[in-house]
């Protein structure tokens, strides 16, 4: 177990875990965090669930270096296929996006009608009713994969006729069911917040799994003793960013982000980090 | 120097390349084919020049161990990014798309005027606007990045008003131009060949680099006395498949563009193919 003055390790398969890293920062302000985002072979939500693993492990081994005392896996995809395998091979506490939004969802529906939207691989890997089930058996829950709001959003089209057209489609059929809860089972998709929820309407109640994560972890600190106890100060190596992949686009993104302004972002040969099992 | 009757290799960061797969066995039929198509780590369009170059290297390394007589780069990126620098270190012939492409649109401009469409690392490389100039200084070439054009090809939607809204956004300058040449310059572009027409009109004459390049290698085996001479059949591994991550998935694509029958489409974990230099 690494000291309660060590960073938060939070990762993704590129910028969209930022949104999760916003919530860490928004509500555990005093905590150092150390990202990574693997730029080089983002995206996850396509591919399979041993590829998602063996890029996820890489990626904790490479943390792991880092001194970090926890691990966020802020993709939801990577938290689908590769979180319970690879926690059980690490000795500091790793939590996911997936089983917090779970949970709100569950305890918050009142029609027992919840829809989530993410990646082929999360949709697919039916992890999200799974977790609801365990919690509330008497729920339904209905999925859908939307592979084309993550490029959409990464063109900056967040407010746009094309991302309208796009999310009508692939929201009807959770409309007609009528669900009143919607998980945005994707780190992208709280960036295009505001039309999903004009598309669904203000009946349904939107659950974002970066908000509940970072209070998850805020908890898991707490319980565990294990909040940072020292001032910290911005720029002060407080927040550093690792990529695969493009560290200077990756940076302007992410200033776009998170308000703290991002100083440094470096670029790693993550594949490295392979054989340090 | 590999035999004549020894396979060509067409490598890919994913699917797009079975468009110049294809080509190749329209016009060489007789020719055995060893693809590769990094479907792991696609797509290869918003990645660094270094990274892309990296995993090219890697997939030369693994189709010399398929003992192919030649290498065809069936992708802009890659070509535009790679080819000069790992022609260099191998003994036989390399071809990319790019060059066939830019030289068949200096060629049969009338107006001068050529545009052309790829992703951002295509166009920020300036690849074909150099190309074409060495050839025909006096022509005026601009490049517009279309980075939807290929997630919304992989999401099947190759006639729908989404993508003639995109396509009339990405298009408008290049319309506004009087462009009379239109490269599409990514391999998966040819699979909205329709929709880029009507959009650009019929005036403009679209140049496929796809089938520039097996008309290349074609005059390429002619000219070095390497067409194979044997008889080959189909089935007996006359074309065989290799994907980095989603076999299936990848089979199920492929044979929806070639009209062979893809028998067998297998995984490899192309990171090892690495330190072989």
């Amino acid at each position: 177990m690494n000291h309660k003055n060590a960073p938060i390790g939070v990762f993704d398969s590129g910028v969209g875990g930022l949104t999760v890293a916003r919530e860490i920062m928004r509500q555990i302000p005093n905590e150092k965090i150390v990202y990574f985002g693997d730029t080089a072979r983002v995206p996850y939500g396509s591919k399979s669930k041993e590829t998602v693993t063996r890029y996820s492990r890489q990626i904790v081994r490479f943390l792991q270096t880092q001194q970090v005392k926890a691990i966020v896996v802020a993709c939801n995809t990577a938290s689908a296929y590769a979180l319970d395998e690879i926690e059980k091979e690490v000795d500091i506490p790793m939590i996911g996006v997936v089983k917090p939004g779970a949970k709100v969802a569950a305890e918050t529906t009142v029609n027992g009608k919840i829809g989530v939207i993410g990646t082929e691989g999360t949709i697919g890997s039916n992890i999200y009713p799974r977790y609801i089930k365990e919690i509330n058996p008497k729920v339904s829950v209905v999925g859908k994969a939307c592979p084309l709001f993550t490029p959409l959003v990464e063109e900056g089209l967040l407010q746009d006729p094309v991302t309208d057209e796009i999310a009508k489609r692939y929201l009807a059929e959770l409309i007609d069911i009528g669900i009143d809860t919607l998980i945005l089972g994707c780190t992208h998709y709280p960036l295009i917040r505001s039309t999903l929820g004009r598309i669904v309407g203000e009946k349904v109640n939107l659950v974002n799994p970066a908000y509940e994560t970072a209070r998850e972890l805020k908890e898991l600190l707490v319980a565990e003793n294990m909040l940072n106890d020292e001032e910290t100060k911005l720029g002060d190596n407080k927040y550093r960013f690792f990529v695969s992949d493009g560290a200077e686009k990756f940076k302007h993104f992410a200033n776009s982000i998170i308000k703290y302004g991002i100083l440094s972002a470096k670029t790693i040969h993550i594949e490295e980090y392979e054989a340090q099992v």
